[in-house]
């Protein structure tokens, strides 16, 4: 058994404590796609609340990945964007993407008769 | 505004499920770097429950994941390693880092005076 510490940088426990929230992968995974508003959010995420999605935004804006923007049309609407911050997450995306096309559920589990 | 529907995959949003679980993230970046006790996963997550790292170690083994292994040694102990699905997700692990590490909180905010 190998006792290595692993030691725990601020940063990454930063980076795995916001995208291990709940829907706040499949919002982003829409929004890489481009800028929606929010009821194009509530469409392409079906099973989230319009309560949770507002939470999730806000935290995703108060991290600098999301930023809310007003289009000044008649009538004003608001769309949601990635920040450069946001749209950098795309590799980490694109990963758990690849990852669950290759490695759908119990794929490398040997059935004995 | 782009109108493109972005369709949801099965498999993506099972996975998004699996990894957005709080401390989920964080025990397979331990595990990564090779088997651990229950005590080691204690001491290098360190925030993290008991009874929690209990719940996140069960659900890990139920996807297939994580596998328990007996140490038939004695006294007999009982290790927790990454199943090859497991180890696949190294790349999503390190995307996470890579971009915690380039992107640090509000790196692209400009402050005015």
């Amino acid at each position: 058994m190998q006792k290595v510490n692993v030691s725990l940088c601020p940063q990454v426990e930063n980076a795995f404590g916001i995208l291990s929230k709940k829907w706040t992968g499949l919002i982003l995974n829409v929004l890489i796609a481009g800028p929606r508003h929010f009821c194009d959010l509530q469409r392409e995420v079906p099973s989230l609340s319009a309560r949770l999605l507002t939470i999730r935004l806000r935290e995703l804006e108060a991290e600098n990945i999301v930023r809310r923007v007003v289009q000044t049309q008649s009538p004003v609407r608001v769309a949601y964007e990635l920040t450069e911050r946001g749209k950098a997450l795309e590799p980490v995306l694109k990963a758990i993407e690849s990852w669950a096309h290759d490695w759908a559920p119990n794929t490398d589990v040997t059935i004995h008769n």
